[in-house]
């Protein structure tokens, strides 16, 4: 059986931005979380759609025609194939929810880039 | 394109307890939101693992083993096949992530069920 996930306690083992931890797995999908600050690269991911949740603080996710504006207790979807860059005030906490498969980096190689299986879960 | 999703907004289009409303699609998968109030019905899902993320209130996800206590920035993900009956307390808000597939009382028929394709999405 699963354990229960209380988020904020997640948190405390998740120390760096832009380091997503997986704190829960169903159905092929993950349910991630990441601290966010300062920008992200752009990268899409070419078969996964990918949920951004803001628990914290504010995400403005760049697409190539807008920037999305988004604040605690708000989503978006960004779809399969569309380039994005997330850029986050200090502080940020997000939930993502997205296929095991999906590379945070997308087709993109980059300091930042974890492999999916090399991916902590806590 | 898809749009943000502000869960608070969505919440005004969502007045009854155990009526869950689609808010987002991604990978096969459904965002739901609903409020829930007392108790809902024994079921389970034989091909669907469920997430249920409370953002407001209290949930007690009764099994038959045990009872999974969850309040607000909590989670808990009920495994396919595994028997369950939510209970709320007034106000409880909830998140769920699903396969577009689940039926919100599962295997069983009741004053609850609303079949997958006639789920209304806001």
């Amino acid at each position: 059986m699963t354990a229960k996930i209380n988020l904020a306690e997640k948190f405390e083992h998740v120390p760096d931005p832009w380091v997503p931890k997986v704190v829960g797995a169903l159905n092929g999908q993950l349910v991630k979380i990441a601290r966010a600050e300062g920008a992200y690269v752009w990268h899409r991911h070419e078969g996964e759609d990918e949920l951004f949740l803001v628990l914290e603080g504010r995400l403005a996710i760049h697409l190539r025609t807008e920037v999305v504006e988004l604040a605690a207790g708000e989503c978006f979807i960004v779809p399969r194939g569309v380039e994005h860059k997330p850029v986050a005030e200090p502080g940020t906490r997000l939930l993502l929810f997205e296929p095991a498969s999906t590379r945070n980096t997308g087709d993109l190689d980059h300091a930042y880039t974890i492999e999916p299986d090399a991916l902590e879960r806590i």
